[in-house]
């Protein structure tokens, strides 16, 4: 492992299928066959072509760099790939855009990267159905710009969809901030073709909005981290883009009265399509970036939005519950001081990153232990030592600790792991989970068996062996 | 098998997982170690006690009677059950209510039925987390109940509510009238502990609303219709009341209008939370039985409902677009008023069942499908010489065609096998499936593989076999 720290926190995750000389042997009849059965400009080989595969954007890096990456354009080419590595036993590392924050899309030595990104066509958008077919490698804002043509949305909206994928967002199972109202992407699936380890195409799902025709291979699929199969297709759900938006800023003490008053949100029945809770140090660093003075104004910022036709009448209802809580409370129906009052939560991490290298940790707990969450994130922090900055997608318990660490440090610190380590346990501890909607990948495998338990970890791998008896398929992540 | 017709149409399910020989040795062993491990009170054998476990709601029933009862009322009795069953290889049947309609809980000779009605407390109700927690026996309307002494309600309404379980709910993903804003049965789920076959007990899911650590094994197991674990445990999700609810009643001349009306109701992005459509036949039949006078008012009804606080909104936007499709349009926010208004739905199936006997399928389609699938429907009726009535959870594209049968002939003549076989046939050619909410069951087992296409119905096999590796959970059903 070229990096010490991650080599300790990944654990002894295999980046081989098989040992080292008969991978040399496969690798060697793999580029034979894909040079042969695959298009020239869909394979690449060599350092150059391959090196900038080797990672993500987590930056976690495996050893060496990848022997090949197949650039697909028709779900032909991922079957070809997928059966000739299979027969010879490469691992396949499927990818979309690499904006996963967990290893999930590293590719080391020996290994093949399956790149979908050039499968980026949208097949079908249908205004009559409310649906769209998609190829995985659609960029996910572009697919929601094209829904609002026709006056509609794809609801999830990962902080990334600018620039991710539909695929990669399935595969993590990717949440966002509108999905306090709207779910996450499995809630916005219907249906989803993959390519199976052994290249034997799927159709799972369908085109209706219900149907309980056998197991639900789709839901399934979703958030496996392309270990289970490769997604060529989805059919996903649209809807409408909401009659009106109504927006609330509401400025409070500290981070665990913000917290109260989400649950106070929650038992006054309000549900907002967005509810974000900014801690004081994030408030900061916004203002020591962007010139703001918003520290000055509060302890925490929580950002409300409330959507549809009941919009103005859900955010009368958050306001009263607010003002017992916060120290000033701002409300709006207008778009452009709506986008004001959100610049806070869009420069959070931007202003972070100029502070140095950000370390994205990704808790979920009960609703209720938001606050309990974050006295343990801020303990964890004054306990190693290392500078931690919260936001949290409030109104769904998931919090994104991120770590600030010392961008001239070759490595990350270990007590930077250490902290992480805490967090991890203390989001068990509270009830919660390890990854709300980023992903196990690589970097949370360590922690993985805590929180499923040893029965449901073997039935868990039992499945992957359903899928990939071979354990060809992105080998070392996830389980 | 008892009934030729079921026979005919369930084909070649085997009701045992072993031949018969081991069987018989298998059952004793099984009685002998039940017997000894469980309390006396949990054991019922004999005829008188088994018999009424052979069947479920949908009528169908395979050859003889099961060979035991288990009455859990702990986790680990079934537990005990299943162990020594999966020792045994006995096959296990689960059962909630027995209210299914696919034959999902029917029990043939040689098995053991295993009764999780007594399972039936609520063990945490959180009004904080807006979650429940319960055993898998609990009555759905009783949960429902019990929430709304804290201004709260569980989503998931199947028509069957007052009768059926949680666990029967969710081993079918359950449907309902208002999944057409809040989703099904798997939507309110949040995490579930199941007994595998062996006896293991497995904690899939969590406690929070997001979370993505592991294959999503919660919904793998929701309408799994009792063949991959038992549920002993479900974590669901609360919502609030809506503050406000409006109801919509709209007359067509035809059901191919209110189809069309239902589309233009998509196109305008209204979002009820239930709309039925009801065809002039089932209009007929309530008037006869009841004494109204629907019928002349239209051939179909659609019944829908807006809710939360913008309810009047969306009910307003609603009756402006269907003022150009509907004969005529009541609007009510009264709940009385309502009630009277829905009374043609919630009198409907009593109605038809003075009729004859009847056979309820459930087929979904692509919503913009509706008017086609009613044709297709009509046809088939016409073709075989077989009464069918049609309503429909029209936002879903899920319909019930009610297929009703003299209730003198002995079992189900072939020509209402063939009429549904044609249905189903279609709801596949539309793009839809053979079943929206009610379970494949023995009932459309038939058909299954034409839906699934033979890759995918392997791949489920494996998942079954990952699960379950001697096929002792419901043989013969589901897959």
């Amino acid at each position: 492992m070229s990096d010490p720290d991650t080599a300790d926190r990944t654990g002894s995750a295999p980046a081989h299928a098989a040992d080292t000389d008969t991978a040399d042997t496969g690798a060697a009849a793999l580029l034979t066959a894909l040079r042969r059965d695959l298009p020239e400009d869909a394979l690449g080989t060599g350092p150059e072509a391959t090196g900038p595969y080797a990672t993500d954007r987590s930056g976690s890096r495996p050893d060496g760099i990848p022997l090949a990456v197949v650039h697909a354009t028709h779900t032909e080419h991922v079957q070809t790939a997928l059966r000739h590595a299979h027969d010879l036993r490469v691992p396949v590392v499927p990818r979309g855009a690499g904006t996963g924050l967990s290893g999930g899309a590293s590719a080391g030595a020996g290994s093949v990267v399956l790149d979908l990104s050039r499968m980026n066509r949208v097949l079908e958008l249908s205004p009559e159905e409310q649906i769209a077919v998609v190829e995985p490698g659609v960029i996910t804002a572009e697919l929601d710009r094209a829904a609002g043509e026709f006056g509609l949305r794809y609801a999830p909206d990962p902080a990334s969809a600018a620039i991710s994928t539909i695929g990669g967002n399935i595969a993590t199972n990717a949440g966002g901030l509108r999905c306090a109202k709207y779910g996450v992407t499995r809630d916005a699936l219907l249906g989803l073709d993959a390519v199976l380890a052994d290249g034997t195409l799927v159709r799972a799902g369908r085109r209706t909005v219900k149907g309980v025709t056998g197991y639900d291979l789709t839901g399934l699929l979703t958030g496996s981290e392309g270990t289970l199969g490769v997604i060529t297709s989805a059919t996903v759900r649209l809807r409408p883009v909401p009659e009106e938006t109504v927006t609330v800023a509401a400025y409070f003490a500290t981070f665990a009265e913000g917290a109260e008053a989400v649950s106070a949100l929650t038992a006054a029945r309000v549900e907002p399509a967005m509810a974000e809770l900014l801690d004081g140090p994030v408030l900061g660093a916004v203002d020591d970036a962007q010139g703001t003075a918003l520290r000055s104004r509060g302890g925490a910022l929580l950002l409300l939005q409330c959507d549809g036709r009941g919009a103005a009448a859900e955010a009368d209802a958050a306001v009263r519950c607010l003002r017992g809580h916060a120290t000033s409370v701002e409300v709006t129906g207008d778009p452009a001081e709506a986008d004001r009052l959100l610049a806070a939560r869009r420069l959070a991490l931007p202003s972070l990153e100029r502070l140095g290298r950000v370390l994205i940790e990704d808790i979920a707990v009960p609703r209720s232990r938001l606050a309990a969450a974050v006295r343990e994130i801020d303990a964890a922090a004054d306990r190693h030592g290392v500078r931690i900055f919260t936001f949290a997608h409030a109104a769904d318990g998931n919090l994104h600790p991120i770590l600030v660490l010392d961008p001239d440090l070759p490595g990350i610190p270990d007590a930077a792991w250490q902290a992480a380590g805490d967090i991890f346990s203390a989001a068990l501890r509270l009830g919660g989970t390890l990854t709300g909607e980023h992903g196990v990948g690589t970097l949370k495998r360590r922690w993985l068996a805590d929180e499923l338990g040893p029965d449901q970890h073997r039935l868990q791998r039992r499945v992957k062996a359903a899928f990939d008896p071979h354990g060809i398929l992105n080998p070392g992540k996830a389980l």
